[in-house]
C-alpha cells in the first residue's frame, strides 16, 4: 500500500500571533552556481569576480531571491509545515548578501484568520544581526 | 589589466512604459532537487511521489520562488540589465506548476522615475497562458 508518511505539521487552531521560527544557511559559490541554473540569472554580479569588483558591492553577491526561498522552507517545513500553501510574499532587498555570508530567516506570525484558514507572518533574513530583506507572507492552512 | 566584460544594460533613459521581455524555461525534477537543497525546503510535496499524491495537487509541485527567480534573470540580464539594484518584489502564487510545465515569465515597465533612477515593473509568470504567478518589483539603475 501507498501511505504517505506524516510530517510534523502544526494544527491551524495552534498557531497564535508571535509564534516564530528561524533557519540559518551559510551561503557558499555551490549555491550561487545552482541557484544561476535554475533561475537562469547569470547576471555577473553573482558569477564574475573580475566584473563584481568593479561593481558598487565589490565582491560577488548572492541571488535576493535565493535568501527569500529560506522563508519557503519555513513555511513549507517548520510553521505551519507541511500542506500550507503559499499565498503570497512580499521582499524587501536592503543590503547584499556575500559568499561565505551566514544568513538568518525568521518568519513571525503576525494575525490568524481561522474562518479563512490564513496565517500572515512577518519574513526577515539577517547578516551579522543587520536586516537583509524583509517583507511579510500570507499562508492558506487547509 | 582586469578589465571587466561589458554586458548589455538598457540606459535608464532609453527605458520606457510599456517595454517587456520574456524568458521561458521548462520546469525539471533537476530544478526541484537544486532548489531543495539551496533553499533547505524539503516540503514533501515537492520531493516525494507518494505524499503528493495524497496532497490537494496530486502531482509534484515545483517550489513558488523558482518561478519567481525568472523574474530576477530578467532584471538581471535583459531590462534593465546588468548592474540594476532589486529593491523590492511582491508575489502572489495562483496556481502550482509542476514538473514538465514551462513557465513563460514576463516583465513589463509601468513606471520610470528618472530623479530617482527608479523603474517599476508589473511580473507575471505564465503557464499554458494561465498566470502562475504575479506581482510588481521595483529596481534602481545606478
Amino acid at each position: 500500500m501507498n501511505t504517505p508518511l506524516v510530517f510534523n505539521t502544526i494544527p491551524l487552531e495552534e498557531i497564535a500571533v508571535g509564534m516564530s521560527v528561524s533557519y540559518s544557511q551559510t551561503i557558499t559559490d555551490t549555491d550561487i552556481k545552482a541557484f544561476a541554473g535554475i533561475s537562469g540569472d547569470r547576471n555577473p554580479v553573482h558569477l564574475d569576480e573580475i566584473y563584481a569588483e568593479h561593481s558598487r558591492y565589490k565582491k560577488r553577491i548572492a541571488h535576493g531571491l535565493m535568501t527569500a526561498s529560506f522563508f519557503s522552507a519555513l513555511f513549507g517545513t517548520k510553521l505551519p509545515g507541511e500542506g500550507c500553501v503559499y499565498v503570497s510574499q512580499s521582499l524587501n532587498f536592503k543590503r547584499p548578501v556575500y559568499i561565505g555570508d551566514t544568513v538568518s530567516a525568521t518568519v513571525e506570525v503576525t494575525k490568524v484568520d481561522i474562518s479563512k484558514k490564513r496565517v500572515f507572518f512577518k519574513t526577515i533574513c539577517k547578516v551579522k544581526n543587520k536586516i537583509v530583506t524583509d517583507g511579510v507572507a500570507e499562508l492558506f492552512v487547509p
